[in-house]
């Protein structure tokens, strides 16, 4: 195990004291700030997101914020995905891409007010991505990167939760994907109920980074009956849910088809967005293209800790991207990118797992990456 | 201490296995690599880069390849120092501003032939930045990240390993930012006189990652006599010099010039950049400057591990972002980040650091930042 180095130049929470104090033992670093990655107990970790309510320091998720005259259509452009009629107080989940059409991000857009959008991304700058093509177009918005903070509750138990801290009115009343701002004891936040799992929960955008620990404190004492305790974006429950990781479970050449989200993309929409002319040209060139797969692992499976080698009758089939143990399966999965003429349900792949000889057997056709958030 | 969360979404450098093999400790993430950090030494580290030879393993140093017929205009675009002249083998350190003036990346760009260009970035993701210029201006270009992974060799006795293992007459005639290609037992790679220390040496642009812990394994042999031992960027050095760390001395508000990169910046000539009109209307807003300050710090002084907030009268004045040990000058030092009308040298600022009431001496009129990167 290797220790991370704290410093300046990669950004902190503003629930990272709180992290610590709750015995936080690991961090990755997403969209140059400190993310939670373990508290050193994966079983009790995914039994509380699994059955109970689990509380996430996901303020890394950051968010791009465009706003003025210009912003409904900017973000439009930059959306694959049609944002024809998303009202205020409303969520879509919207592949982006380059002008070749590959992904280069697959965020959540909230429209927050009439020409107001979050853009709340997963790890790449899609800041800087937002000011060029901006300020190429001479479009009159302004962005920046608000000051608003996630932090997630997820699990079951996370509706009784957010019931109890924020009222059975407000909170049944709002759908999937749906938001709206509040406050609690002072501290400010919009309410979205949305998250990176599929066992149901909200994310609860703090908009004042110095109540990072009031807000979770207050959380936390709320959840108590609940048996609530901390937690993080969770890799066994995310590949059982076939939930994507973006630039983990894909290389940066993918396009969004290839990544499984092609139900996002509005291809045949009339609205135009960056890459959609590349994109039509890759979905056309079949020998190229690839695929996500779930694969069922068997062997003396470790952690993939970087792409593993796969082959079909000696012949290279892509690669292995993640693995983990499935407690609900009760057997090691994974998720493989493999090209798309390979992608057949019951192939069995040979994986080189770090000098580890397993098998990957496809467990079906390529599957569609539902996700909640 | 908190462990580093090792997976598949951040990359491993091609000379990983080599570091884990002599011992790193820690790692940051750097561009979305792995980068280490410590070896565990940092008096052994600080000694061996000052008064002998250090390897690091700088891969996290990605390029960002622009090639074609339009790439030395694009390129020159997106620089604001003015890159006219500059041959095939020549490197300039040239920083990056957005439409806005705003500092988004420090890089050095090579010239690698006459329609080629590698930016060789510090932290942020100039590849989506470059692309989006590109792909907004139909540029004709190819934008891609090449197979280009650096490793430094750095100390004053650099220079003997560099002639023992590239020939005295390659060596001696490679000027500073000049890089040439070559071989060396079947491992391509390209060599630059540069590296992020001012101690001297070179970065080996390693062009095949499959022979990464070759090349490792290769300059440590050779420099054995030398006393060669793994190093990392060094945080006493690199203050001590003045070299800047992007995004960790400054903010993303941050123009070049508070920055202290104005003489990089060719805000008189002929070429149009990125930003430049924007930038010229800044520097008029004298109210607003800031400016990165070299300080001196009395106290017993923790390590900044995210930044101090300062103030001077009790008013407030900006605020110190890094702070180490000088073993050179035997004293604690630091880099504060203040409002211009502030900089003054013999100013003493109150610095709240985490707790610890200490004091920071601005040592001089804001110093200019000499990289030799």
């Amino acid at each position: 195990m290797f220790q991370i180095t704290i410093g300046s130049r990669v950004r902190k929470s503003p629930f990272f004291r709180s992290t610590v104090d709750a015995g936080v033992t690991a961090f990755t670093v997403y969209n140059h700030m400190y993310m939670p990655t373990s508290f050193g107990d994966h079983d009790a970790e995914y039994e509380r997101l699994t059955t109970g309510v689990a509380l996430w320091d996901v303020a890394a998720e950051r968010q791009v914020e465009i706003s003025g005259p210009d912003a409904a259509e900017l973000t439009q452009r930059l959306s694959a995905r049609n944002l024809k009629g998303m009202a205020v107080g409303r969520a879509r989940y919207a592949p982006m891409c380059d002008h070749l059409g590959l992904l280069i991000n697959d965020p959540v857009i909230l429209r927050v007010a009439e020409d107001t959008f979050w853009i709340s991304i997963a790890d790449s700058d899609i800041l800087l991505w937002a000011k060029a093509i901006a300020g190429e177009r001479d479009a009159d918005v302004t962005i920046c990167e608000p000051d608003v903070s996630p932090l997630a509750i997820q699990g079951p138990k996370a509706i009784n939760l957010a019931r109890d801290l924020f009222g059975a009115e407000l909170v049944d009343g709002l759908g999937f994907f749906h938001h709206a701002p509040l406050e609690i004891e002072g501290v400010p936040l919009v309410i979205c109920r949305s998250g990176w799992s599929k066992q149901g929960g909200y994310e609860l955008f703090l908009t004042d980074s110095t109540k990072g620990n009031e807000l979770w404190d207050l959380v936390m004492a709320a959840g108590e009956q609940y048996g609530i305790g901390p937690g993080t974006p969770n890799h066994r429950e995310r590949i059982e849910s076939g939930l994507l990781s973006y630039a983990s479970d894909n290389d940066i050449d993918t396009d969004p088809y290839e990544a499984m989200l092609g139900q996002y993309v509005s291809i045949d929409a009339e609205h135009g967005f960056i890459g959609k002319k590349a994109l039509a040209e890759r979905l056309a060139d079949e020998p190229k293209r690839r695929t996500i797969v779930n694969v069922e692992l068997i062997g003396d499976v470790p952690a993939c800790e970087s792409p593993w080698p796969a082959t079909l009758d000696g012949q290279p089939a892509g690669q292995i991207r993640n693995s983990t143990w499935s407690p609900r399966l009760k057997k090691f999965i994974g998720i493989g990118f493999v090209p798309a003429r390979l992608a057949v349900a019951g192939s069995v792949l040979e994986v080189d797992a770090d000098g580890v000889a397993i098998t990957a057997t496809i467990t079906r056709e390529p599957f569609g990456t539902v996700r909640t958030h």
